[in-house]
C-alpha cells in the first residue's frame, strides 16, 4: 500500500524512463540552474564595472549575447556534441541529438532537466571568455565568437563527464563541477583571445590607467552575485538531491563557502602586504573568485578545512599571477587568465592531493551521484 | 509499512485537506514565488534605467508601492474577487474570502501557499503598468492607481483560471502562466494609462531626446533580472512539482529559454538592419522581453523549437510595434504596449497554432497540473 | 515493498543519524541559505547607496569582509560556542566542536546543512552592525571587528535556540527567526559602535548634509534585495520542509509579506504627514525594514492580519525613532538602531501579545519544527 496517494501507478517503470530523476531532483536541478543563470548578471556587472564607463553597456550586451548566441549554438549542436544522451558518439564527440528535441511522449522530463541545466553551464563557460575580450571587440565579431565558442566547451565536457566514453575519466581525472571543463577551458580560450586581440590602445604605455575601474561598486556587486551563484553552480552539480546526493550537495555548500573565505582572506592579506597597507579591491575580487574556481573540482568531497586550504592557495595563485600576466604584456582587463586558468590548474591538482585521504572512501561508499566522475571511480561497488 | 518514519499517521486525510499539495510542492511554490518577487527589482531597474536620471528614484519607489498598495489591495479584496478558494462566486467574480484569513486549524498550508503565490503574480501585473506611466505621475495618484489596478487583474484571472466558473476557459482559451491575464491586461491598462496621461513634455518635439536612457547599464541589469525571474514565473505556474508536474516544469524551463533566445536574436537582427549596422539596446531588451511574454501562454507544453519560433515572432512583433506606437504619438517610455500587449496577443494565438499538434495529447495524458487551464481541457480523462 | 527504488536499505537508521533531516529538507535549507547570502548584497547596496559617493566601494568591501572574517571566525569558534551539536556546553556557551569538521563517515549531511545555514545567519548578524559604523572605520579595524563580533552573536543564539540548555527559552521567550538573536543583538552592537566611534565630521553642524544619499537608486535596490532575502530568512527558519514544517513555512511567507506591507504603508503615511506631503525614501526604507525585523520573532505562527498589524507598528516605531536618535546626536547613517533595535524589541513583545490567542494552540498541535523555540514550548505533547 502506497503512502503517496495520487502517485502514478506504474511509478517504478516511470522512474526507469526518467533515468532515476524524480520530482525532488527536478526541484533541485531547476533551482540550481535558475541560480546559475544569475551568474550572467554577475559577470556582466563585474566586467562592466571594471571597464571604463563608456564601454559599460557594450559589455552588458555581450553577456546577453552569450545567452542568445551561445544558447542557440548549444541547442543546435552543443548538446549533441556533448553526447549527454544515448546516441551515436565517439571518443572525441557525440554526433547525434542535434537541434535538441524529444519525441514528446511526455516522459521526457529528465531530458528537459538535463538540457536546461547543461545550457546554464555552457553559456557560463562562454561568458568567462568575454571578460578577456572586453573593450576591444566589435559586437558582430563577438556574436560569431559566442556562437562558435560554445562548441569548444562541449568537447572537453564530453571527454570528462560523459559516462562510458570519457577518456579523461578513464585516465583517472576527477572534476566535480567543472574546474577544467568550464574554467580552464574558459581561461585558456580567454588567453588565446586576448593575445590575438592585442592590448587595448595605450594600455601598457601609462601605468596609471591600468587599474582604473569605471564603477567599482558595480564590480563588487558583480563579485557578490557570482559568489552566491557559485553556490548553485557547485551544489547543483550533484545533478539531483534524492537518495545520498543531498549529503554531497550540503558538503559542497560548506566547502564552497570555506574556500571563498580562504581565498578572500589571502587576497586581502596580499593586497595589504604588496600594496603597502592599502586594500586593492582587485585583490579581493581575484582572491575570492580564484578560490571559487579552485574548489570547483573537488567541492562535493572536500572537508571544511580542505576547502579553506584549497581556496587560500587558489586565491593566492590567482592574485600572484596578475603581475606576471602584466609583465608579459598581456592585457587581461578582468584577470580571466589568473582567475579561471591558473586557479583551475591548482584546483585540478588539489583533487590529486586531497583526494587520496582515506576519509574519502567512506564518503564514496554512498553512491547515487552519477554526474561527478570522482565518485564512480572510487566506489568499491559492494553494497 | 511506511518508508517514511516521522510522518503523520493520518497522512491521506491531511493531503485531502491540503488539496493535494504536499511539502515537495510547497518548496517549489515558495521558491518560485520568491523568484517572482525579484521581478519587481527587475522592472524597477529597467524602468528607472530607461528614464532620465532625475526620475530614477521616483520610479524605484513606485515599484515598492506596487507591492505595498497592490499587496494590501489583493489581501483585502483581490484574492476574494479572484475566487481561488471555494466560496460564493459568480461568472464575473468571487464575492467571499475578503481580508484573507484562515480558521487557524493548522491544516491551511495550501491556502497560505496559494495566497503567497497569487500575491506575487498580482503585484507583478500592476508593476507592468507603472512603466507606461513613468515620469508623469505623482506618487499620491500612483498609490491610488496601484490599489485599484489590482482589482482589474483579478477579474480576468477569475475568468481564465478558476476551475469551474471560468467562462474564458469554457470557450477553450488556454493560458498557462498568464500571457492574457497578466501581460495583456497589464499592456492594455498601460495603453489606457499612457493615452490618458498624454506624452511627457517635449517628448514628440525633439527626436533626439526620445531614446535617451539615464542608465543603460541598469536597464540591461533589469532585463537580466526579469529574464531569470521569468524562469520562476513560467516554471512555477505548474503550481507544484510532485507527480507529473515536474515534467511540465522542466519543459517550461527549456521553452522559456529557447523562446528568449529566438526573440533576442530577432531583436538584434532587426536593430542591425533597421539602424544601419548599429546595435540598439532597446531592440535587444524588447526582443527578449517580447519573446518571454509570448511564450507565457504555452510554456509548459511547447517543444524546444516551438519555443524558439514563438519567441522569435514575439520578439519581432514587439520590436516592430515600437515605431508604430511612436507614430501614433503615444508616449510609452519602456515599450509596455509593444512588449506586454502586442506580444501577448501573439502568445495567445500561438497556443491555437501550435496546440493542435498531435504531440500535445501525449503530454496531456499526464494530468496533475490543476492550474494551467490548458491541461484540464485536453485531458482524455480515462486512466 | 518500497515505492522508491534506489533508496538505501537501512533508511530509518540513516534518518536517525541524520537527525530527521531528509533530502527534501536539504533542498529547502540550502535554497533558503543561498537566498540569505544575497542579503549581504542587499545590505551592501543599501549602505553604500545611503553613504556619500566617495565611500561607496569601501562599504561594499566591508560587506565582503563580513563573510570572509565573520565566516572564518564562525568556522573556528562561533559554531562551537553556539553548541548546535551534541557536545560539551554550559548555560552560557558551548565549549567543543571548534574548527568545524566531521569524522567523514558520510552520514554527516545534516551537520553540513546545519553549519551552512547557521553561517548564513551569523554573517548576516555581523553585517547589520556595519551600517552603524559606515564612513568612520578603517578596514583594518573593521576586519578585527567582524572577526570578534561573530562571537557576540553566538552566545544569545545559544541562550535562545539550543534545545536543552537555553535559559532564555526556559523563561518562556520565543523567537522563531531571530528578532532578538540576530536583529536586537545587531542593533545594540550597532548602537554601542556608533556611540564609541562618535559622529562623522560635521554631521551635526549642518542639517542639510544629514540625509544626502550618494545613490538613492542603489539604496532602494538594496531594500528590494533585503525584502526578497527576508522571505528566505523567515521561511527558511523552519529548518526543513517535510512533515508539517511546510505549513509553517508557507504561513511565514504570508506573514512576512503582509508585515512588510503594513510597515511600508505606515512609513509612506508618516513621511506624507511629517514631511509636508513629501515622500522621503528614508521613511519607506525604514518602514519596510522595521516591519520585516518586527515580524521575525513570530513569523511562522502569525495570521495574515496579525502580520499586518505587527509590521505596521514595527515600521511605525522604526520611523518615529529616527528623529529621537537624531536628537540624541547619535550618528546612525542607515538607521540601524531604529530598524534593528527598536523594531526588534516590539517584535519580541508582539509574540507575547499575539501568541496568547487560542488559535495558536491549534497550529502548535502539529509539531515537527525543532528550530523555532516557540513551538516546542506550546506543544501539548500528546499525540
Amino acid at each position: 500500500m502506497s503512502d503517496f496517494p495520487n502517485v502514478h501507478k506504474n511509478r517504478s517503470e516511470w522512474i526507469n524512463l526518467s533515468h532515476d530523476i524524480r520530482w525532488d531532483d527536478a526541484t533541485w536541478i531547476l533551482t540550481s540552474a535558475f541560480i546559475i543563470f544569475t551568474m550572467q548578471s554577475g559577470f556582466g556587472l563585474l566586467e562592466s564595472g571594471s571597464a571604463s564607463v563608456k564601454n559599460e553597456v557594450n559589455i552588458m550586451v555581450k553577456n546577453a549575447v552569450d545567452v542568445l548566441f551561445g544558447g542557440i549554438s548549444y541547442w543546435m549542436f552543443g548538446f549533441g556534441f556533448s553526447a549527454w544522451v544515448e546516441g551515436e558518439s565517439n571518443q572525441f564527440m557525440g554526433v547525434s541529438h542535434f537541434f535538441f528535441d524529444t519525441d514528446g511522449h511526455g516522459v521526457d522530463g529528465h531530458l528537459f532537466a538535463l538540457f536546461f541545466f547543461k545550457t546554464s553551464f555552457a553559456t557560463t563557460a562562454t561568458t568567462i571568455v568575454s571578460g578577456a575580450m572586453a573593450e576591444r571587440t566589435k559586437l558582430e565579431a563577438y556574436i560569431l565568437f559566442s556562437f562558435f565558442n560554445t562548441f569548444i566547451y562541449c568537447f572537453p565536457s564530453h571527454w570528462m563527464w560523459r559516462t562510458d566514453h570519457s577518456w579523461f575519466r578513464q585516465l583517472g581525472a576527477t572534476d566535480i563541477a567543472g574546474a577544467s571543463t568550464v574554467h580552464l577551458v574558459g581561461g585558456v580560450t580567454g588567453l588565446v583571445a586576448t593575445v590575438m586581440l592585442g592590448p587595448r590602445t595605450g594600455r601598457f604605455k601609462d601605468k596609471g590607467t591600468a587599474s582604473k575601474m569605471g564603477s567599482p561598486t558595480n564590480a563588487v556587486l558583480g563579485l557578490f552575485m557570482l559568489w552566491w551563484g557559485w553556490l548553485g553552480f557547485n551544489c547543483g552539480s550533484t545533478y539531483g538531491i534524492a537518495n545520498d546526493k543531498w549529503v554531497l550537495a550540503t558538503r559542497s555548500a560548506v566547502a564552497t563557502i570555506t574556500s571563498s573565505i580562504g581565498g578572500g582572506i589571502v587576497g586581502i592579506a596580499l593586497s595589504y602586504v604588496t600594496k603597502k597597507r592599502k586594500f586593492d579591491i582587485v585583490y579581493i575580487i581575484n582572491g575570492v573568485l580564484g578560490s571559487l574556481v579552485s574548489i570547483t573540482a573537488y567541492c562535493a568531497l572536500a572537508r571544511p578545512w580542505e576547502g579553506l586550504v584549497i581556496g587560500a592557495v587558489g586565491g593566492g595563485v590567482a592574485c600572484l599571477s596578475v603581475p606576471i600576466i602584466e609583465m608579459l604584456r598581456i592585457d587581461d582587463p578582468v584577470s580571466v587568465v589568473p582567475v579561471h586558468c591558473v586557479a583551475a590548474i591548482w584546483g585540478m591538482l588539489s583533487v590529486g592531493l586531497f583526494g587520496e585521504v582515506d576519509e574519502l572512501d567512506h564518503i564514496l561508499r554512498y553512491p547515487g551521484t552519477n554526474n561527478p566522475a570522482a565518485i564512480k571511480l572510487h566506489i568499491p561497488q559492494k553494497r
